[in-house]
């Protein structure tokens, strides 16, 4: 597996203006031209402009400024050009103001991925909060004509609204049974970029399409980069059939007995409905105390359980990721 | 495995008549007392009497009628007062007309192993044309007192529909989640007392209840005995979800492209339309020309594929075979 970490400077990207931003773990550090501000993250903040666009990402061993900690700086770089071609606003003089929420690196994530698309692709469209970008992204690129002829394969029927809203050409597996390149987030990534997916709900689909594709792009936060599977402590989805789920939940908690594994029931709302898959299945949601050892061995144990359709880790399927966080833009490749 | 013949004579039964039947492998021949007759095999048969009920079997080395083929022989007992308490005929003197149907080789067999339940058991009831003789008999000795505080556990809508109009209790895995002895029939079974299920279509939820079981007792008639898995040319069915079912079927097929595997959507009537199972999904029937080897390689490799959510291949789960044929009723234990 290869680490590649951006790198490229104004010269190359050709951009007549430019913000920096680096980081220490707690604080962004801004520079226009000589100028320089600061803001605090705010992952949960609603109250700051989330429309800062950043087109190049650069990385490079700039020396943190005073007062900052000694950790390894990111540098982005956004371009005015880049930044009205995006529709968004410029940077102006009140930088003070420029936040990152955790939704802008969601979106700094989907737009790089969307740089992978050619013309004439027939593209996994994913599910959640990350893939809404790249989704709206490839949408606005058609409309501008810098994409042409793609086939959009969504992995949701929520995705598949989406698309056809901003009029992306659909299809599906039985028509496109080769699909050239997935985008899509994940809720968790580990080191050798194992996935789990489907804390959305749409972890079957999203398996059977981008099981498919010849490259698979996962976008995703750094919130989502784990040491082992389930070690977010948040769920690891399973969909299993709506038949006895109860006794389906219980083989699943006892399999995984040694991890301090709980099984949970995915529901909705105040009156607690259990949550129903678009393909009208229930979520069968596990958590996990430690990490469950061999992944493939707990994926055939998984899916020997008669009740269980699909699971949600993603074992040996992402060909790239691309995190955003503090440290700027990482992409991982298999 | 152990193959149990079983062995018993008229005076280990205490039957005070009796009719011995013996058969080359295309005629049966009856023997009441010292009177003998001979009959025809037809297995679709509808105009003979299909309710000779066999309670013991008997199978030595008697042998063959002159002109009778030399074949082992096999000789079915029944007692008068089995068959009064079974509510059938008795044996006539116009045994001419006695000719064994397939379904008479499954009812024996069903009969058979009813025998196996106690009172108080909890029961997986399966589902099929062989299982529903099995349920028939278990409603009746209910009826009669003979079983009491029985649990049923039913495999499809169609058998809980059935056992609820015998006035058989029923609960679910849910509340029920150790099942103590299930009887099914099954559509395939090889050497090993592998099985393939789901011709009628409700594999899955026959294989999550006899999956729970202490003891599966299945029965068949004989020509359900197949030398390897697919070996009879017929279905080895597949539960998929209906999303890109195409897509799925095309990864089936290719998965066992060296054993000539052809995949075909499940359809029903004249129309044509798509079979769904009691769990909202598809079936996709695989036709072997040869023997797909490693049955659990198999299994694994084809839940690994995203869309699947069962297969028809009971591996290593019945602890109990009873089959039903010419040559008598054999019952083979693991």
């Amino acid at each position: 597996m290869k680490e590649e970490i951006l790198k490229m400077d104004k010269e190359e990207l050709g951009v007549t203006s430019y913000i920096k931003v680096w980081n220490s773990r707690t604080h962004f550090f801004f520079e226009t031209g000589k100028r320089e501000t600061k803001g605090r993250v705010r992952h949960t903040s609603t109250c700051i402009p989330s429309s800062v666009f950043f087109s190049h990402i650069h990385i490079h061993s700039f020396p943190p400024k005073p007062n900052s900690m000694p950790i390894p700086c990111a540098h982005f770089i956004a371009s005015e050009k880049a930044a009205m071609e995006a529709g968004l606003p410029l940077p102006s003089s009140s930088l003070s103001q420029l936040i990152l929420t955790q939704d802008d690196l969601k979106k700094i994530a989907a737009y790089k991925a969307v740089e992978y698309i050619e013309s004439g692709m027939v593209l996994g469209l994913g599910t959640g909060s990350t893939a809404k970008h790249a989704v709206d992204r490839i949408g606005k690129l058609l409309r501008q004509g810098k994409l042409k002829d793609i086939v959009g394969i969504p992995t949701s029927k929520k995705t598949h609204e989406q698309a056809l809203s901003l009029g992306i050409p659909l299809s599906d597996l039985d028509s496109h049974p080769v699909v050239d390149l997935a985008i899509d987030g994940a809720d968790e990534v580990d080191p050798y970029l194992n996935l789990v997916k489907g804390r959305g709900g749409s972890l079957l689909r999203e398996k059977m399409v981008e099981g498919a594709c010849k490259k698979f792009v996962v976008i995703v936060d750094e919130s989502k980069l784990v040491n082992y599977i389930g070690g977010s402590g948040l769920a690891m989805p399973v969909e299993v059939i709506q038949f006895c789920w109860k006794f389906t939940a219980s083989r699943l908690q006892n399999l995984f007995q040694e991890s301090g594994c709980v099984a949970k029931l995915r529901t909705l709302g105040e009156k607690a409905e259990p949550y129903v898959t678009d393909n009208g299945n229930y979520i069968i949601d596990l958590y996990f105390k430690q990490s469950i050892g061999d992944l493939k061995a707990a994926s055939d144990s998984i899916l020997q359980i008669a009740g269980v359709v699909e699971h949600g880790m993603f074992i040996d399927m992402a060909t790239t990721v691309i995190v955003a966080g503090e440290l700027g833009l990482i992409v991982k490749n298999k």
